[in-house]
């Protein structure tokens, strides 16, 4: 019998450890505030509260893509397919439309049924054929795990992996707090390494075997290695070569590498190169070598211009895995049944859009290009802000995601006031940034820096760039507050 | 660093002794042998599978209620609404669809963006109308955690109940097999408690007694009760005196109660008391005496007459619980963003369908009690011929769920034919079955069955009765082949 009702004290203790900035405390105060705005509170400095917390484009107003949205209102009500004529002349669907939901409708039957726990075959094969495409190196569909957004594919891969209190796995700092949560979740060791914000915020191969090495002394069995690319919180998007380093130090110590390629479209110079084209291309040149080198990689919808973070879409593919674990990790996605079945339909869309000359894709391409082109301007215009119009402040040029990550340096007033209200310095800014501007900003202490520096994670995805004013205002006066 | 790579033998432990048996071989092979008979294969001696083995209703043909659909689609491509004249007059779109998806949308203004991470605070409001409405007792929103399911919902309490490896859960015998599965990836105890078959199915107290002294004297943490009503296997509705046994019991043990609940509106025979209505009464009753009883119920969009198994919509309710306890289920529930926006609007289309007065009302209410007379029809059918028209068959008479749960006396020269084969003898049995007649259920072990009794699982969704006839053959021509 338990002795007692549950309490703090009597839960799960890695739940209870577990840490998630995201939604944190901020998050909490944003959302009452938008609540008062709601309800005609006049009360506060600013009338609008900006999100600029967490990759969530549809929540700021960009739109969804219409293509994908007349497919999926029609896989919703089927019924509508019967007049062709009336969506076509009143609601402008065009014909590769009509002809998409059929196809997707004849591969999952009904989107209310469940599906394969691995997805809908038609929908992983559509999958394949688009990473055989971006790659150029062939995907076997029976690899691929179609999972509700890639957090999900991320605490399924660490509970295969992840074997005992032991098992550590390479986590990034700056990371996405889902790693280190996860991993809390499943008392396994986080082994942080940490990214050069001094060169761009790279990923410095001799930093990550330091990091093993610690890790080695404190007995723990290093098991695998994320890597966030592009990446979140940082931006930084990695070269051919950085990728190389990681495959071979993941080919040294037997390491499974987690590629979150989450942000792949999200690129604002030079190009995107997956780990897996970069990994087929070394078993290609080196044939044999490269073989045990195992790869799980990670797609979702909610991120580039698709931006549909509430559909909750997405994908891993495993490569090189031992067929025995492939289907351990089959059972462990099929006690859930199975991810959204429209939220699966998203994922094929999104790889497989309207091509050139079909009667879609102007409109298509029109949509995602004004999207692209509208991060990037913000990108830059809140780069520009940070690095030459807020003393103090100082930011690496945005090369892919959906987030800036710049250093901030406090007054010691600002550190003393800060440690009174008992916060941390970089949070002590942000809720004074809310209270006063509306605008929430993630801490740079929710995803980990460098003992000694201070950040703060906006995206970018907030329209118009008068909020960016806003901050600079905000800034000038807190820091001539505590100066 | 790792020694070796990814195998059966170091990965994580609880993961690999986990079992799921719904999606086990017999359901694999029933889909090899669907995609064969899709490709034209002509070997195989029947011309389709029957999927008997999972609670799908859209896989085997039930049509998805109208009003629903025509909402979402609407929340899919808002667009259409500016064109009302035209989804009334082609589409046959009332005025409460088009008001409700307004409404919808105004509450998460994107369906592609995410939402609060405990569901959108306008649809738990309507969740908490319904359960007060079903009840007569207030119910709080904030108590409320909308979710990808019933499932997910049930992986979350149990992440934080479980503290350790001595904690363990009660958990009726025969069960549905996420609990034990879920049991197994936290490494906590299982303590089964059997049902009575004789009584049909109905939970016996002395019984759970029986197994929590048991359970003490293996020095393990009872922790929580699980209730699944009406029955997952068995079919089984628990009377208002079963409930308050239960309560009684969870009281004197500090136990949580788990009341799953989603076959809430299957129910052939009486009426469905909840778990929150009979809690409430007591507390009413004996002021004080039960306010420090916790108890989460769970329901889901994908059984009911609703069936949208695809959506992956589902909510719990928290009641008497310690609101350090809830911050932590809200932070977990965080990690993973939130559950499918659209299938959070389904939530709310389920638990506040159209009224009578209303214009959708009178097409819902044909579909919904159309499908409620189907099901308790084929129920009854299929009752009746394993009842009487199967030699060493019995089975108990449906009261609720979607399933029946045969017991099968099984000759010994087929349950030797089975041990040669390396087989369970209900699985030899179940597969069988299916190879003769390509009709898929699950056997008894599947779900936990009392030593020496033999049975199995099969939905009684699939239309029409022909597939019973072809079950009653089979199973006179295995007993003739054993005998």
């Amino acid at each position: 019998m338990a002795t007692q009702r549950l309490n703090i004290e009597n839960i799960r203790p890695e739940v209870r450890d577990a840490q998630y900035a995201v939604r944190g405390e901020l998050a909490t105060r944003a959302e009452e505030y938008r609540e008062r705005l709601e309800k005609g509170d006049k009360s506060l400095p600013f009338d609008k509260v900006i999100f600029a917390n967490i990759g969530n484009p549809q929540q700021l107003d960009q739109k969804p893509i219409t293509f994908f949205r007349q497919v999926l209102s029609l896989l919703e009500y089927p019924a509508l397919l019967e007049k062709e004529d009336v969506l076509k002349s009143a609601f402008g669907y065009k014909q590769d439309v009509l002809d998409r939901a059929r196809t997707l409708l004849k591969g999952v039957q009904s989107i209310g049924a469940y599906s394969h726990s691995q997805g809908a075959p038609l929908i992983r094969d559509s999958v394949a054929k688009f990473i055989e495409e971006r790659d150029g190196f062939p995907t076997d569909p029976k690899n691929l795990y179609l999972t509700g957004g890639a957090s999900s594919g991320v605490s399924t891969l660490l509970d295969v992996i992840c074997a005992d209190a032991t098992s550590g796995v390479l986590v990034p700092i700056p990371q996405y707090p889902l790693y280190t949560a996860t991993l809390s979740l499943l008392n396994a060791h986080c082994v942080p390494y940490y990214l050069e914000e001094s060169k761009a915020w790279g990923t410095d191969v001799h930093a990550i075997r330091h990091s093993v090495l610690e890790a080695k002394r404190h007995h723990i069995d290093v098991r695998a290695i994320v890597v966030i690319n592009p990446g979140n919180p940082t931006g930084a998007s990695l070269s051919p070569d950085d990728i190389k380093d990681v495959i071979n130090l993941a080919l040294e110590e037997n390491l499974v590498i987690i590629a979150d390629e989450v942000y792949q479209t999200n690129i604002f110079m030079g190009e995107f190169t997956s780990f897996k084209k970069r990994l087929s291309q070394l078993q290609q040149e080196f044939p044999g070598k490269y073989d045990g080198v195992e790869l799980a990689s990670l797609h979702s919808v909610s991120k580039g211009m698709v931006g549909e973070c509430g559909h909750r879409g997405g994908y891993f593919e495993l490569v090189n895995f031992d067929p025995e674990v492939e289907a351990q990790i089959y059972k462990l996605q099929s006690i859930q049944l199975c991810p959204s079945v429209i939220g699966q339909c998203l994922v094929e869309l999104m790889v497989n859009p309207p091509k050139e000359g079909e009667p879609s894709y102007e409109l298509y391409s029109q949509e995602y290009n004004g999207i692209k082109d509208g991060l990037k301007q913000r990108a830059f215009a809140l780069y520009e802000a940070f690095h030459k119009r807020m003393a103090g402040v100082e930011c690496q040029k945005p090369e892919g995601a959906m987030y800036l990550f710049p250093t901030i340096t406090l007054p010691p007033k600002a550190i003393w006031a800060a440690d009174r209200a008992d916060k941390r310095p970089d949070e002590f800014y942000c809720l004074a940034l809310l209270d006063a501007t509306g605008i929430c900003v993630v801490p740079g202490s929710g995803f980990g820096q460098k003992e000694g520096t201070l950040h703060f994670r906006t995206t970018f995805l907030a329209p118009g760039t008068d909020w960016v004013d806003r901050i600079i205002k905000f800034h000038e006066e807190f820091m001539e507050k505590y100066k």
